[in-house]
């Protein structure tokens, strides 16, 4: 996938993840599988000064309090990927009320500020909350790239169903990083 | 004021706010005069279970976190009102891009999770974000309430204007707490 | 499928329809099949006085004249769809400029002035502009129902997968009618 | 006013209007009082190849009907503002369920697709409709022009408010044409 874009963001749907719920831990398994690619991605970003947005759901913690939601959240299963993916300093951070990352939040500002039009989605679940946001990004006329081995669903097939949506109706690119 | 709605949420609107531009001062001043009604008012609404949410500028802060934000505002000319106006543990805050606490925030997703169906509207600045957000209030058919000693503008003859454009308007009670 | 429901209205996705893109062809042939089943389904919701509310493609006419759209769509090959499913003098019938029928309409207001809390979404493509509406309504917090012989796709497998991901992410009952 | 900007359009809100409200005459007469200018405004645009979008009230007909809008508005009384005002063939028109032409329109996704960066607003109510309509395109980022001689409100004196906050507060010419 080309990330060279200077309009480009990488936008990280949902991985700040208590993963408890019924398929929470295929979801977990599904996610670690990604997590080198994830990293790539990032520093990737990071060097090439492409910024990074966070958006993630509130866990009940309605306080913009990022620390909060990440305590709350982190517990044995998931502390791999919660210390691995902890935002950087210079990473952005945007609480979510619902799936998509666009709704309830102030995503479309922070794009219009960075000049970007051109948006990588990532994260989890692939078919749903990223599905949902990729759904309103093209709808606002972004472009999209949502690269294969950086989302994660609760199962492979519902991966590979969300992906083929979003490449054939979407226009995504999503060859992998 | 009647606050004794159980369907009723009051919202504060920028009170933690660095009142760094040039009518900063003047703003400053007037909301110093209003701090003991807000305070009345959010020590009533805590009394009576009516929730308190603040909605708040990001100040190019865009990490949800509160603390960040509140040090960044903070310096000796506002510390009292942010000392005093800090948020208890249960209050809710959110973030907003823009001047109405409804554009880019969870605010819409927030009220219906607390079932409120009438917004007490209050904080700064009367005829600029409280304006749109009493605006945007109207148009989503909350009822509202936002009474006249717990506002404050850059100049009085503005906040009247303000006020009366919600009384007449937006069918706003501008009674005072 | 159980639509007497005293809150429900029925929404007719994108059925005034030009079917002039590359898959058009296919997509008319599956709309003609589920053609009796939108009449079915529309005739009951009448009697039981149900709302119906077409959401519509604008087909570049931003003039509100929903007789131009008509016009414009209407070819030998969809007439037959076009006179079957005619608005009724008291149908609702509004523009989208996008693929989701909440986004950047009138929807939501008029779902609120019927006191409406349950959408019956139906039409075409259902996995796309039909999804879209039924994400979107999920979002905010009605509950849908997707009856599987009320929306066709271009392909009878991507219908298929759209319906699950409705019925398992957004808890669509999917019965047909 | 400036109006040979390319990348602006002219906005004209709720000019299709029955009046049938309490303050209806009062706001009829000063309506009539801006027609010349609005008229000039528009041919003015129309030489210079600007779009020209109405927003406007539905009358409660939900039906993308503009013919039935503007039967139902006509009255004696308005009869001459109507005939004036009436859509061009090439202009656009979109009906909004609320006070702001931006809440439940399509009017971002149309300004996207003309290339506006700039809309210069007019029409009623100055202190209600306008006004909202403008607090909401500054909040989206688009510049604004207001000529203070083609909006009208009840009253003079609220017009002047209007026109007051909306210079200082959202940046707006309202110089006249």
């Amino acid at each position: 996938m080309d990330v060279s874009k200077n309009d480009a963001a990488v936008v990280i749907v949902d991985i700040i993840n208590d993963f408890d719920f019924p398929e929470g831990p295929q979801l977990l398994e599904n996610t670690k599988k990604i997590l080198p690619n994830l990293k790539k991605l990032r520093e990737y970003a990071t060097q090439q000064s492409i910024p990074i947005i966070y958006v993630n759901d509130h866990y009940g913690i309605w306080q913009s309090d990022f620390q909060k939601v990440s305590d709350y959240c982190r517990n044995e299963q998931n502390k791999q990927i919660i210390d691995q993916m902890q935002p950087a300093p210079d990473d952005y951070f945007l609480i979510k009320p619902k799936h998509s990352g666009f709704y309830g939040t102030a995503l479309e500002s922070l794009l219009k500020e960075l000049n970007v039009n051109h948006i990588i989605i990532t994260g989890v679940a692939g078919d749903f909350c990223v599905l949902f946001t990729a759904n309103d990004a093209h709808m606002r006329e972004y472009t999209i790239s949502v690269p294969k081995n950086c989302i994660a669903s609760n199962e492979d097939q519902q991966n590979d169903r969300a992906l083929t949506l979003m490449a054939e109706k979407l226009s995504a690119d999503i060859d992998p990083v």
